[in-house]
């Protein structure tokens, strides 16, 4: 059999996300073998749900599916909570793993995670697919190709309002045992974005802060919130550059949000993920009376927007951007050298996401390195 | 056999945009049995393009896929002077009809395919997608729900630079065989979106313009350019509104431009096509100190949107509205009101277009009526 | 007597922006003697407005002050059917003219202010000052220098909602006796700016509209609207170039708007009055994968901006462009070559509003050769 | 005599626009008398200065502008290190004072200047101009109407780029005694606004960072870049509200960026200074599928703009701030209640700022209590 089989386990939000990636991406890029749909684990009527997003069978216990010798390839893209168990179960079955973000909700696990693809030798690598943008790629290859000079000052932000609303009541996500709050949910993806732009942080110091002290009770009672809506970071990063993490859960107005400001020594990008098809560039070259930040806007000339649209300016969704990174994932796996995030560098996110709350009780820089 | 079967004819721009939906719109929306890709026709090595698209068989011969009693409903995706004798042959042989836009570059050929779609009773579609834009329906509900009073002015601009470099050669799309130009090339599209947002336009003034008159050929001559890349139209619609329609495939810069501006009675409508997720809404109500246009985003409360993300602000993109007017042909098969573009009304926007180029020629006015 | 002595007619809305112009000038120019502010002419305590606006003398009789010795230039800011007959008394007194825009209500008046202009030899200008700022003058200097090459098309619109509240009693500007409406309120600038930025205007088609067919009279009986809120222009500038004009003072949300589009055989600029410190300008040079529309913001590198402040970025206001304005009518009385219009270029841009409203009525395009 | 008399030290950057405004503030407001400009001091050219700006005498020596019994109040435009004599030795003298910010370059200089305030029981305000913009104004007023709830979240970011050319010879600028860098240059400007805008901040830790090492000395050598182009800051206000400040004047591309992010409990308010007549709002009232965030443009609506233009959407400039920020000088003398930061706070923001330089050699948070 020479087309791969894919075992999808969880048909939430992300999940059917991959779902339509594995079911388009041979489509979409023409180069590919489509993918066998082998198999699809979800809790609740896994025949219903396989039906709809196209697998050919189904499953309500995931230990069945990451041993099925039909499945070469694991979608796990279930509640945190879940991800080390299912990941290292897979990766131990000698299936390549493809797990969304974040890694595990326990640095423990992720590391564990990241022992077990080390030991296995299969591809392990994690769904953050906004650096699979065709435009975050441009901004990728400008800096690399030295189009703004070495970078001096990275900004990143990242804004929601799931948790604005002062009035909703107390919920899991106010619980410590959900995470930090802020750092973890966005903080992750930030820390991918500047990984895959700039490259590693060196050292942190951070901060924390809750708009809202307690919450509702059904009983008609307050509760202490006890998660950090707002997380702030400065950063240094290994090439010596200086940053600064916002992340917001609790702004209102901003839906997804991820505002990132690169400045060099050259010039300048500026990127908002609410209008992901766009990037703002400033260079500091030509006539100074006509200099300006310029928009330039996702094209054929970004690959592999190409692959999509044939015509410039028509706009990539955020589905397709899991094409990508599931394109991305067959390329790697017969050899080709693909932008991903595997269980090595999504560690060291998690760890630096542990080290910016950490400095928020400490109250002072740390070391990642 | 329950499941509808597709036939698909071009496997181009648009003809992998009809696949990527057929392919898409089962899992995307859940409601909807998964449509058998019975059929593929592309001239060119038809069974690898079949391969790569997911359907399961092929031929070259479009004659033969019009008539196979496995194909339900015909995707016509191939050079417009094919399409009135492919719609025509499909809607005879009882298969319902998927046409991209233009509906045909001769009037007289619009019309028969409007005879035929009549005489078939058949459904018979055409490909505006742009019309299906989660933002676009809601601009549509809100001016159907009177948030912005009655429309008094409708402004249109679309604008792209693919004409806009002038040292490009003599091509076929500067020969009046292929059309007049913008109008053809654009107008539909602009009037696609007028029609379903505030309805049928009643008469018309226009304009054109060739921003190059002649182009060089092979031989290095140069030879007079017989296009219009630019277009413009004073418009009066049926409900009294005056509107202004622009459109121009050698505007430098614009990359899939498609600028809507509707005046109200009480509030005004701003989008634009390069920002499909947005739309900003101006009402004349509230705070006078505090009104402006707001930017809206698009998200799960302006379906089908939440069918594609369940979070707000995330962007679907252009290949997603395919899928919904896919969503829109299967629900119409099954007898929901759904928002579509078929042969008649198709005919109505020819039919304007038409007329603007006309006025052009004769200086004045004319009644569509 | 050395320094200009300035006279001041009308201390309204413009009167006041007159007064702050020659207040300020010197201090802003610093290469300008500062001009003596002789006399003010005002209806209503012309003494205490005198006093507010730094004038010595003060008179409610204009006739005297046309006359007077001590006054070298006449700023004329009254309601526009004052116009012709100031304008015309100034200059037969040997006055030179600074005349707010309209010129006139009625053509011939314009005429004869224009014939007054000739027979004097003095100066007589008319207060287009958007085409003073900075912005404006870079954009006209890039096109003079060829920067987005050979102008192919243009397109401005012009857009305020003073008239949009449909509940709004019948008032005079909705009387034929004030003017056609939007055509002579908003036109007159438009074409101001086409002229400065590209040149003149020879043919015109011309649509005018009523979003309101009528309004209450404080009888409580409704009245028909005898003038056109709504103004559309097809153009053909001498240069060969197509055009778009269009102007609604019922555009709900719009303040200030005018909004530039200049496209060329090289590139394309883009300007909004209501940012008007900034404009877009693309280039079709340079990697096809990083070109786009760049902002470039008013600085110190576009003159006269440093004249007012030494830093980029810091933003000029409305007021400052009449300010600029003033100074270019000094330079000019001292030989200088500086951009204003005259009464001869303001006679032909209002020749071309009336052409364009009686094309309106007629129906077809005029030539204004 | 009942006007006040001015004088003036310094004619550079803010010594002219200071002269502006005192020329300005009588014609722009009615409502206050016509300051006499009285005595200006400059270190060069004297008279020809005082001739330019309208001042009625000049003098070389600062000391006898600040005994000079003409002169009511001491505009000091001068050098920063020149601040703390001036304005303590006008104080002495009687003098009301405006100084520019910053206050001083040493801590304890400010410290002395409030003293000297303090014991003169006179007027002595700081020229922190950006907080008079009828926009800011507003912000100031709707979040003290609770119009966005509590606020939660605070975020100002300023960045300018004239220190960003790596290739630029070492400067007084690069030198320790020129102060820290971007945090006196840049934080005091955003103090100020966080201060007018929502409160005083209680607690703080900095962040300060290098872009470039080192720079060119005339011999060619290198020498260390001895202050900080980047500051950044964690905030805590006195409301409980969290904030992050940061500046950067190595800011490729940013030109007069003072970007203002605040959150509350029910909303939230964004501003860019760059485009300085516009103020964004977003309110979670109202349907939530037609919530955004909207572009609130300058108006009469929003004092004291009206007082500039009688239209809204016609943009004051950055000039007209200065001639805001005399009217509340003007009023304030005369009893009014206006909006000035005074020595006392001025010293305060001052105080902060050195906080944040503290807290980053020391490395944890710093409370200013």
């Amino acid at each position: 059999m020479d087309t791969l089989g894919v075992g999808l386990i969880g048909t939430g939000y992300m999940g059917k996300c991959h779902a339509l990636a594995w079911n388009a991406v041979a489509s979409v890029f023409g180069d590919v073998a489509r993918p066998r749909l082998a198999l699809l684990c979800d809790a609740k009527e896994p025949e219903a749900r396989a039906r709809e997003l196209g697998f050919v069978r189904a499953t309500q216990d995931w230990r069945e599916l990451v041993k099925d010798p039909r499945v070469d390839i694991v979608s796990i893209a279930t509640p945190n909570h879940f991800h080390a168990d299912m990941a290292i179960a897979a990766l131990q079955n000698g299936k390549h793993v493809w797990c969304e973000k974040p890694m595990a909700t326990a640095l423990a696990d992720a590391g564990r995670m990241r022992d077990a693809a080390r030991a296995s030798g299969k591809l392990a690598v994690l769904g953050y697919n906004y650096i699979q943008n065709p435009v975050m790629r441009l901004m990728r290859k400008l800096i690399a190709e030295d189009a703004i000079g070495a970078v001096t000052h990275v900004r990143v932000e990242m804004d929601e309002d799931f948790m604005a609303d002062a009035s909703a009541p107390f919920s899991l996500r106010n619980e410590r045992s959900s995470g930090y709050g802020a750092a973890d949910d966005f903080m992750v993806h930030e820390l991918s974005l500047i990984w895959s732009l700039v490259g590693p942080v060196s050292r942190v110091s951070g901060d924390m802060a809750k708009p809202y002290a307690d919450r509702t009770l059904p009983s008609g009672a307050r509760r202490a919130v006890e998660t950090f809506d707002i997380a702030n970071a400065f950063l240094r990063l290994k090439n010596g550059a200086s940053g600064v993490m916002i992340a917001n859960r609790a702004a209102w107005g901003r839906k997804g949000r991820i505002a990132v400001q690169i400045f060099g020594a050259q010039g300048s990008l500026v990127f908002d993920q609410e209008r992901m098809n766009e990037v703002e560039m400033f260079t500091s070259d030509g006539d100074p009376a006509t200099r300006g930040f310029r928009r330039i806007l996702a094209a054929p000339l970004h690959p592999p927007y190409g692959k999509f649209i044939p015509a410039p300016g028509h706009s990539l969704g955020f589905n397709d951007l899991k094409v990508i990174e599931c394109r991305e994932i067959l390329g790697r796996l017969r050899g080709e050298q693909t932008l991903l995030i595997d269980f090595e560098t999504g560690y060291e996110i998690d760890r630096t996401v542990h080290a910016i709350a950490e400095s928020h009780a400490s109250g002072g820089w740390i070391d990642l390195s």
